[in-house]
């Protein structure tokens, strides 16, 4: 019994095809596949690996439902879900048109977390309605990476599924992106010789990102941080600030500046931007000596890094064309690979500060200012991520397997 | 970059091991995975894969959603949905109890088919929430399998499911078996030298299984069924009929037999048997000669084989230790190959007529009372099977492929 594969007449013929330009081509038929991991040859294990020796497999999860996840696929697998709101900078394109993205991300954390991810495009666009349906789907599975679902519904919906289920639910938008950031911050901070209670750093962009970034560096004790939105700094007394963002100015900002982003940016130690907005080299300037430039805008830059250069200590982009990429295929496989192998009900603050010390930590002594974050294909990184979120998950008493 | 393997820590210990078990061994781990179809070596095949690239190709769907059919795996990936209401003989033992069966479905549809298949148990039960929750996570997937959903809601979830979505739904313990049954009976009556049409047939089972038979023997032109359920013969007049049967008594049983099957059974020809309950000797023997007896209860047939044959003259079972296995492994992954290929909008009765063709053609002149359906590891079975389905999708005019 051999592994069919469809006939070619499958994905020919359409149309529209697109195949002669080389990105098509490369995506063609998709980019991933669902395999047995054990073979049926013959009758025998037919009958073992169906009916009707499963039956036998069935009636043990009955009894005990902890037996699936040794014997089902669900200590290994997850759901990859979006609602196609917020894909890339693409915007709400729809769950459809977001499966491209969703297919690269089970790739990614196959290959460097050895987890089985099930790409889930939800037609709805319905905070309710994904919810209910995550938790109908969530049985099989081990874990829920939320991904590109618009701020601030990402937050709500985030929130009450990690109520809602005893399996972690991560919206990667947010929190890979905020782990990196740490890292990164960590070694940057540590390179300009300063402790990150020193520093004051300013956040451009008040969305899944930028909050989850001022959260992620409160936590780890940052000195300030001054976040900024379309309209300028979210401080308290602003009367146009949604819950969340009025929950961020009542944990940040301490002398609570008003006025634009680029006033807050004078005498700053580090700027963090997650928006599409640009930063003018003469306010980048304005910034502390030794500063530190995370412009992480995809794909241009809030200030182009050859202009940073000129007055910042350390810079950092999204982009793979440039020293320090800021990539959160840095911590989802690892994350994830540590959460699932100790059966975590949730991911903790402390698993994702322990996450990013652990990726800071594979730069070591080979700091500079050019490598303060390791590159994605440094396969150290996803096993020390595992490792530290796994501890971090027994410490916590989150974990479930020893 | 290579595919990283779970730590082994993934899968020790667990108090309630049951690996020194060899069936228990067998699932280890469950038995499908998620793999990537193609490499990500280099930063330069990353960024086709992921960002920037994959943004090409999101951008594309959203103008042209059809293009998802080329340049993501929709065009050959489905959905194994249940709700754990009716697993094999087990009945409701929930949705997570009913993943190794569909990891078993998973397995095969890709070994037979090359199917992608993902198998998703729904934490619910209720027929408004599993239409609401399947049209949710239809977007990315070519077709949906439903599976062990119970009878009399599995006709309506079906029925509802297919009129809301434009790819097949296709409840498999319904139409597999219904299938391979009109496969397996087409070639009993070649070999006892009659006619399906010269066919009256009593059918044990008002289930899922046996109104799909019923309804594709009627739709393939058999003399005459008569059906009963755990109550007696289904006939008009009955008061204590569910809407699904007082339309099979309209449809069945001309005479209007009354009274308890095995007063249907003087004269018959045909038996099917997919109940739990027992068919005596005498009551066989009361059968017509050349009589065809279809005992499927698994694992106990109605009527042991060698008891049947003492005076029927075919004779075939669900179990492999038998001769004539009827099992709808034979149905599913050609089905689906062939409503893929050509992407199907359905599943028509041509289609499923077609199947049962392709089937009993396989037995060619190899037929005999011992052999009236392929091995379930002949691998004819599915290619010939998705050709005619392609074929009848276009001639029903369901197919969007050419």
């Amino acid at each position: 019994m051999s592994s069919a594969k469809p006939p070619t007449g499958t994905t020919q013929g359409t149309a529209g095809s697109r195949d002669h330009e080389p990105v098509f081509l490369f995506h063609k038929g998709g980019k991933i596949e669902v395999r047995p991991t054990i073979k049926v040859r013959d009758q025998d294990s037919l009958s073992l690996a169906y009916t009707p020796g499963v039956a036998t497999i069935c009636e043990a999860i009955a009894r005990d439902p902890h037996l699936a996840y040794d014997y089902t696929w669900k200590s290994n697998a997850i759901l990859i879900v979006t609602d196609g709101t917020a894909v890339l900078g693409l915007g709400n394109i729809g769950p459809l048109a977001a499966l491209p993205v969703m297919e690269g991300k089970s790739m990614l954390i196959k290959e460097f977390g050895g987890i089985d991810a099930v790409p889930m495009c939800l037609a709805t666009q319905d905070t309710e309605e994904i919810i209910a349906t995550v938790v109908r789907m969530a049985p099989a599975f081990g874990g829920i990476i939320l991904e590109d679902i618009s701020a601030p519904r990402c937050f709500e919906i985030e929130t009450r599924l990690q109520g809602l289920l005893d399996i972690p639910v991560f919206h990667d938008d947010q929190h890979g992106t905020a782990v990196v950031v740490l890292a990164a911050l960590t070694n940057a901070a540590r390179l300009t010789g300063r402790k990150l209670g020193d520093l004051r750093a300013v956040v451009s962009g008040a969305g899944a990102a930028g909050v989850a970034i001022t959260n992620m560096l409160l936590n780890a004790g940052i000195g300030d941080i001054v976040v900024a939105d379309s309209k300028g700094i979210v401080a308290r007394g602003r009367n146009d600030l949604t819950a969340v963002k009025a929950d961020l100015a009542n944990r940040t900002n301490k002398d609570n500046l008003r006025g634009s982003m680029n006033s807050a940016m004078a005498g700053a130690d580090v700027f963090i931007g997650v928006s599409a907005g640009t930063v003018p080299e003469a306010v980048v300037a304005s910034m502390a000596a030794k500063s530190i430039v995370f412009a992480l805008a995809n794909p241009n830059p809030e200030v182009h890094p050859d202009v940073a250069r000129k007055t910042a200590a350390v810079i950092a982009t999204g982009r793979s064309d440039f020293p320090n990429q800021i990539n959160n295929v840095l911590v989802f496989p690892g994350v994830f690979r540590g959460a699932l192998d100790v059966r975590a009900s949730r991911i903790t603050n402390n698993m994702k500060l322990a996450a990013a010390a652990a990726i800071s930590a594979v730069v070591g002594d080979d700091l500079t200012a050019d490598y303060i974050v390791p590159s994605v294909f440094d396969t150290r990184v996803a096993a020390n991520v595992a490792r530290a979120v796994a501890a971090a998950a027994h410490a916590d008493g989150v974990a479930r397997l020893r």
